[in-house]
């Protein structure tokens, strides 16, 4: 790769799921170039992306210094970097039955929180026709899931081994999104709701690596006005649902 | 525990994510008593499934013999217990970089297949108002997923490493209810659509572990008449879908 990094990193300027990776690459310093994909241009689904990541989904990356090596699904990247990457030890975890309640954690946000805060976004905004019942569900869900991790975060400072890790970079950015767009304004707050899960993603917010990230991601949340549209989306769902 | 076995397994006996983790115990010739929860009861979300799980869904494991560690997950619980209990490296992978293909296998079967496959199931037959434009949604998700297994599946037998495994295991019972249940019948066959699919699929359902569970499964299909309510499902839909 001509740009002489270790990681070449195929990414979404919005979409959450590839700065996760990004965080990591922070967290340990190493060096990546990313490639930005529009996805109004479906170019996550064409050459050259479609012929490294057949599921045609962000992140995808490629280890230059692991043979060209590809992986995709964010999380499995995340655990495939601290393994391989991690010299330190910064991410690690010292008792061996943590990294099984680490990669319970790293399901639960795949299975149990991206993808229903993702249809919450769907049907908020993208859906065909509104379907009040359907945002219903879906902002349910993101409470309950909240809910799971208050349980914990009441607990504990952190969700494994009592430090700062993989669980916490792979459920920040969609938890970021539910504070944010998943609730009209004024409906669902965190502070009073789950004010364990509030102060752990202040803390978040405040980590260098994420900090640095995000106000990167921030820029195109503003220049493409999603907390406006998101916020005239709602409205239209009050009506309908007023029908 | 009083049964002397060496896991305790919390499932459901229709729900597909329980029957993965009874798969590889029957693989690995561990020793399991599956206490089954009623969900029309709630337990899932009861003492004493949720003094364990706090994320109330099946399955949940205990390990008597690991000081009665606890795992949910079922993706997770699989990792587990190959990592500790495969003593002839009957599931493992030789390779490497196939270790972490295998995670990506896994991260894409909890965030792609389970959660996609459930809510077309969910918008089938439980929503509260028909929403045919959702259930279309979630079916062309599902038929994009088997796309891209048949893209794996045409060039290579097994999804990762050349041998049977915990991705085939991950993958099986949702496909299996995709191939019966999330189609009206005869609209899409995977014979025609995605033959190396099908041909892997057949061969799973051979396999002596999943050919044991599933026939147990298949009890109660039969006793709920599963099959029978989602095709008049099915035809609701269509109804809503004309009007």
């Amino acid at each position: 790769m001509s740009h002489g990094k270790q990681f070449t990193l195929y990414s979404h300027k919005i979409g959450p799921n590839g700065w996760k990776v990004a965080f990591l690459f922070e967290e340990l310093g190493l060096t990546y170039e990313t490639v930005w994909l529009e996805f109004d241009k479906n170019q996550q689904k064409q050459s050259p992306h479609i012929d490294l990541n057949p599921n045609g989904r962000i992140p995808t990356i490629i280890d230059h210094y692991n043979n060209d090596f590809v992986l995709w699904e964010s999380n499995a990247i995340l655990l495939y970097l601290v393994d391989k990457y991690d010299k330190d030890g910064k991410l690690r975890l010292s008792n061996p039955n943590d990294e099984y309640l680490q990669l319970q954690w790293l399901f639960f946000q795949a299975s149990g929180q991206g993808p229903y805060y993702g249809q919450a976004t769907h049907f908020i905004s993208h859906h065909p026709v509104r379907v009040p019942t359907a945002v219903e569900r879906y902002q349910d869900e993101t409470k309950r899931v909240i809910s799971v991790l208050e349980s914990v975060l009441s607990k504990e400072e952190w969700i494994v081994g009592g430090k700062f890790g993989l669980a916490e970079i792979a459920l920040f950015p969609w938890h970021d999104i539910a504070e944010r767009t998943i609730f009209p304004s004024g409906t669902y707050d965190t502070a009073k709701e789950a004010p364990h899960v509030r102060a752990w993603y202040e803390r978040l917010k405040e980590r260098p690596s994420i900090k640095k990230c995000w106000a990167e991601r921030e820029e195109s949340v503003t220049a493409f006005q999603v907390i406006e549209k998101v916020s005239l989306a709602h409205k239209s769902l009050e009506e309908a649902s007023k029908q």
